[in-house]
């Protein structure tokens, strides 16, 4: 068989605000594989077939000597972040054809590995979508559950905050919390995420864009578990409303990734309402609750316990665009690229 | 005997920026008590010996509608805070003429109480002052001791940072903060200060008002541990050269309390830097430490164990005067106003 076009998107411009297709993140087409030939070297040569879009990946676009908690991308080679591909050939002792592998694959077309130091063989149960591994059932919602476990401190009958809660994190936080017995509060940012929200089993979900975030927690709060997805106003927002004790879980702060880091205007009030703000990085809390997650949650998801909704983007042609409305909040819905059928 | 002056010191007008001796807090002599007859109904009458002041006071000058997690100053009404006094009558069972009192006290000579909801009797070890009882054995210490014991999860070999390292709270943070062996770098703003960190054993002691805060913690850090006494630019400071997984005690935030909140300029490192930040008050932390705290800490300290210093003013008509050199960070140790000898 002739080499094909290996097609890849490159980070090729550090973006000053949003990263913009075809500047900072440019799909190439130049290279070509021949599958059946390529050396392995000992590894496997992976057909990707599915990539996760998700908003920390703003901060990888970035120059390399900015230290931040994941690694940059290196201009002109291509971006990277979840996936799951299948495996077309293999010299990797228990890794056969026809196997699929999750884990950080570069965004392109083919993939050859050395082995999987960056990958596991995953099963899939038969009632779930491959795309859902890379959500709910992968990385977002291990943030979710193990975040809110190891910080929430959660009693029956608080009030939780939930932002960003139509996104993969915030939707499965939004149907913890109301497991565990509390009352919850969500935002978004357009009518068809506050529809969402509700369905999954928000108490009071809300519009931020046409309802004042102030008037919302004064009425519904005060709150007691903050789960932070945005930062900026609506983080002073949630300290200002917040109970004594309040915990606040800080998973991501996005009004800030593209703008700058905007400042929490209050701090004092960290002292004087005893707040616990606690910030963490998923990858941190897998030694501690990996198992506990694949046993609980995946099968839930499986049985239809948990809801959760796809913003299914096709091409790998259009992951640029696909990663620019994630960080405008314009997905509904965990983000995904298919880049292949199997 | 005829009645004699019961001097006070009363809240007379909400500070706008730092409190204004004979302007917002006002000596008055106009109140005279019989103190052979005044009635007692059941209660006690204090003879008021020494009185603390403290940081957070400043944050009692305010409206009343303005809340806050301690309860504000009524205008036209004496002060209060933590003191300790002498009883002269009693008609409590339980306690005599002669007993001593520690507890919140209205900032007067004379004081009758109907009981001792908001007081103890106090029993002194014979190698300490009554003053230390408001200090490091009192309310500051314990503020160190629990608020080190509960948030810092220290570990042998880590870096801590002590602002205000020369006061009561942060003397003590420092103290044990090095017998829980980590390398200690302590901030103040006096060269008198610097040179009492170094003696009570902070391996780095600068004075933040001649050295960059930045410059040190970039050479001497990361921080581990940050115990904040002080907030604004020294806890942005602190953020910048935090390792990840810092933990943050948010003590206080002096810098604050006169012009208003300083914000927090970059929050997205509680994300990047998985930091955990706790805010608190130390009355929350009495049920858990007060015991340990009274069997493990005082005897240390009358054995000579921990070192203080006490800066001390004679005269309740100069505690106005007391409160404002502590809020410009005036004060080398605790400060205390002597009331009256026994």
């Amino acid at each position: 068989m002739a080499p094909v076009t290996n097609a890849r998107v490159l980070f090729s411009a550090i973006p000053k605000g949003y990263p913009i297709p075809g500047e900072t993140t440019v799909y190439d087409t130049t290279q070509t594989i021949d599958l059946e030939n390529v050396p392995l070297n000992g590894g496997i040569l992976i057909k990707v077939l599915i990539l996760s879009v998700d908003p920390y990946m703003r901060g990888r676009l970035r120059a390399p000597e900015v230290k931040s908690y994941s690694p940059p991308f290196t201009l002109g080679e291509p971006m990277a972040g979840g996936g799951i591909g299948v495996v077309l050939r293999s010299e990797l002792a228990g890794v056969a054809a026809g196997a699929h592998v999750r884990g950080s694959l570069p965004h392109q077309q083919y993939v050859v590995a050395p082995g999987l130091t960056m990958l596991e063989v995953l099963e899939r149960d038969p009632r779930l979508p491959w795309s859902v591994y890379i959500g709910v059932a992968g990385m977002p919602g291990e943030t979710s559950y193990m975040g809110w476990r190891e910080y929430s401190r959660a009693k029956q009958g608080e009030v939780a905050f939930v932002t960003a809660g139509a996104g993969p994190v915030g939707s499965m936080v939004i149907q913890i919390a109301k497991q565990d017995g509390l009352k919850v509060i969500a935002s978004a940012g357009s009518e068809e995420k506050v529809a969402f929200m509700k369905k999954i089993g928000a108490d009071v979900a809300f519009n931020y864009k046409t309802t004042d975030t102030r008037a919302v927690l004064e009425k519904e709060g005060p709150v007691d578990v903050y789960w932070d997805n945005v930062g900026g106003d609506t983080l002073d927002a949630a300290m200002q409303f917040a109970s004594n004790h309040a915990r606040f879980i800080e998973c991501g702060q996005i009004s800030g990734y593209n703008t700058g880091p905007q400042p929490m205007k209050n701090p004092t009030l960290i002292v004087s309402k005893s707040l616990s703000i606690n910030g963490f990085i998923v990858g941190n809390l897998y030694p501690k609750y990996k198992a506990e997650f694949a046993a609980e949650v995946v099968p839930r998801l499986a049985r239809g316990e948990y809801k959760f909704t796809e913003d299914v983007t096709r091409g790998l042609d259009r992951l640029g665009d696909a990663l620019l409305a994630v960080l405008k909040g314009e997905n509904t819905g965990k983000a995904v690229v298919v880049v292949a059928e199997e």
